[in-house]
């Protein structure tokens, strides 16, 4: 017998579609050409790379040379980050990220403190959401650039993207009246920018109703391929390449065009962007059929995040006293695949700096299950994990050091856990 | 009647090969897992990553987890240059390159002045090789890295790498007696890096042989995907990040990792070992016969490079009183693919600093076609250009406005050129 195979793990990455497959064939093996040569192979190649390029901005609402390939989601991230904070240093060296981004983020942020950047980490309510108001005490003269991800990649919440980018709007309309500074005012700066990873393939993606400036999606979590990401530069951004040589993307991001990838990451945001809307109807219902399910049959399961502000395939739940990564084994015996804090940082003892900024004990991070739902989950699959999680949770719960109660804020056991702390701060705003 | 297609720019990016393609196909839609996942999924891309870690490394004759994977050639010649010029800062600030460099080293090593590091630059000879008593002279106490090609991307000239490397060793040993310098002496630096992307598929690749620190790779130009690159980091070897996140490769490049690309990558090069001897062989006997027919044929042609100490599917030949991209086009329209310069600089009208550093007027750079052969290229190929390239070269002479004579080294018509100059100074020891 063929054991089931029940993958609830799209956070983490997607199977390429097949008619994402399907369209990047020829690029391998027949229509290969450089698209800098001049010859006909070569001039198809670029026509393939621009006319990707306008199909995404046609998405995202914005112009096709406002979009720049890079090699994934995490040099997006990173060209925006360090792109502007390199390019502008000049104007001053702050910058500010939620306390909730993705490591390639948080650490590219951390990182540019060795040059000299000061950085302020805003923190999330108990939901997971932040407050634009925070957003808007942290905004000052010399802030560079705004960072906060569209939804978690952990408990899939949905920031106010939209709000924050009409705070910033409205403070650098604000500092242009405001020019006794001891830097050279900047009225272009700060800009926002906005990790929509998780989000590129269910949320809205018009880069102008979002008012940001960067955005950074990629391929690998909206059933494209991975290694290809891309960038959304405003017209008016500039910014330091964090790779150079041969001039290609506006010299932003040197190397040969890897068209079959781009081709594909076009064709994975368009058909997302086709079915989004009935497909996260569908989605929603069996995240609140799973949901609602977990939390009749099992005891001490709490769901962690915003019960309907995530994104509709994410369930995040902590299930007290018990270690996740002894659930993520047990659930990989019978054929089902899910993870733990985020797959960048599950071969980690660390806890997940995401779940431990909602201002709980280290027992729910580390009791914390990733769900994710994809185009292909079905209710069976859900009532499959749903008759074999009960008996997991029960089994480990039996043999568990640990008892602690719903709502306990101490830590009861912290020699129980192997993680050393996150050097996020909770509730602080200052990054240490 | 479909016209016949002639590819022979090989050198800008080579088809994938259908072994490649191959392999790579279950790993986007089937074996999709993101390898730092702690399930059955994530275990076997892990695995797919390590196992073509490992056969890359039995190649390179070193150690699996001294190949990185990154997403081109140009990336991991960046990693390799301002990775280990961001780590040693402390012990100089003192790089050397070669005057023929591909961009994706020049345009890196040219980005590091910014950061106060001083820049050396080592011209070659008339036929395009490297004195490695020049490399000698450069080196001082506060030298961190050197950076050779291994084989030129436009003129196909093999460098000396094994006795740079050499000399390289020998002083770094040397440096360890002599300690009264202003710097804090490092007995590691300086390290060796050589670019290796057009050599990967016809020359010795053992590392340990070439005396190399540091050795970047690619897909896209030995039958491989595009999208993919390799850097070689010999144990000892620091490298500061230029992209951080969720600490793939080492910390050394985050982000997901592409494992099909990766697969395809270690299949490319296994398929140009094992069949590299016969090859060579093969493209050696066409690329001299299409010298030596072309010599015959035209007058004024002059080979660019070393007649035989360069790559064995590599042509260059300057026509002496025509344009380059004119013959290009002209070749085009007989469904023949050559390029003029690099592909990564085609776009643009600068002459080629590869065939300027020859000491050549620049007549010679803008007349200069590349022409490269590859797995599918027969004799039948060649003679087809055989048979169209005098009329095309005679149609384009008829026209020109230049007339200029073998040996003549003085620039005859500089107005009749578009192109502003090279940054790169002929003979000069120092990058201005």
């Amino acid at each position: 017998m063929i054991k089931k195979e029940i993958y609830l793990d799209h956070a983490a990455t997607t199977y390429t579609d097949e008619r994402v497959t399907a369209e990047m064939a020829p690029y391998f093996s027949a229509e290969f050409g450089n698209p800098s040569s001049l010859y006909a192979l070569g001039r198809r190649a670029k026509d393939a790379v621009d006319s990707a390029r306008t199909r995404i901005a046609k998405i995202l609402h914005c112009k096709a040379d406002e979009i720049i390939f890079t090699g994934s989601g995490t040099e997006s991230d990173n060209l925006a980050i360090l792109g502007t904070a390199r390019a502008y240093k000049q104007h001053g060296a702050h910058i500010i990220v939620s306390a909730v981004e993705h490591h390639a983020v948080l650490h590219t942020a951390e990182a540019l403190k060795k040059e000299g950047f000061e950085l302020t980490l805003i923190p999330v309510a108990e939901d997971g959401i932040i407050n634009p108001e925070d957003i808007k005490n942290a905004l000052r003269l010399d802030t560079i650039l705004v960072s906060v991800m569209y939804a978690n990649n952990e408990i899939g919440t949905i920031q106010p993207i939209h709000e924050i980018g009409q705070i910033i709007k409205e403070f650098r309309e604000k500092k242009i009246r405001n020019q006794n500074s001891e830097f050279r005012i900047n009225e272009k700066t700060p800009f926002f920018h906005t990790d929509a990873c998780q989000a590129a393939g269910a949320l809205n993606m018009d880069a102008h109703y979002l008012n940001v400036d960067l955005l950074t999606f990629n391929g690998s979590k909206i059933y494209g391929p991975k290694g290809v990401g891309a960038l959304y530069v405003r017209h008016g951004v500039r910014l330091e390449p964090i790779v150079y040589g041969g001039g290609q993307e506006k010299g932003l991001r040197s190397g040969t065009e890897n068209i079959a990838l781009i081709v594909g990451l076009a064709k994975a945001l368009e058909i997302a962007h086709e079915e989004r809307e009935a497909e996260n109807k569908r989605l929603i219902e069996l995240r609140n059929y799973f949901i609602s399910e977990v939390e009749r049959r099992i005891p001490k399961a709490i769901l962690n995040g915003h019960r309907t502000n995530r994104l509709p395939n994410n369930i995040n739940i902590t299930f007290l006293d018990v270690e996740g990564e002894a659930v993520l084994l047990y659930l990989d015996n019978e054929g089902i695949s899910v993870s733990t804090g985020s797959a960048c940082t599950s071969t980690t003892l660390d806890p997940s700096h995401v779940i431990l900024s909602l201002g709980v004990p280290y027992e729910y991070a580390h009791g914390s299950i990733r769900f994710t739902l994809g185009r292909k989950t079905t209710k069976d699959d859900l009532d499959f994990v749903l008759g074999v999680l009960p008996k997991i949770i029960q089994r480990l719960r039996d043999i568990s050091p640990v008892r602690i109660e719903v709502g306990q804020k101490e830590v009861s056991h912290p020699e129980a856990f192997a993680g050393q702390g996150s050097k996020v701060k909770v509730g602080g705003k200052r990054y240490k």
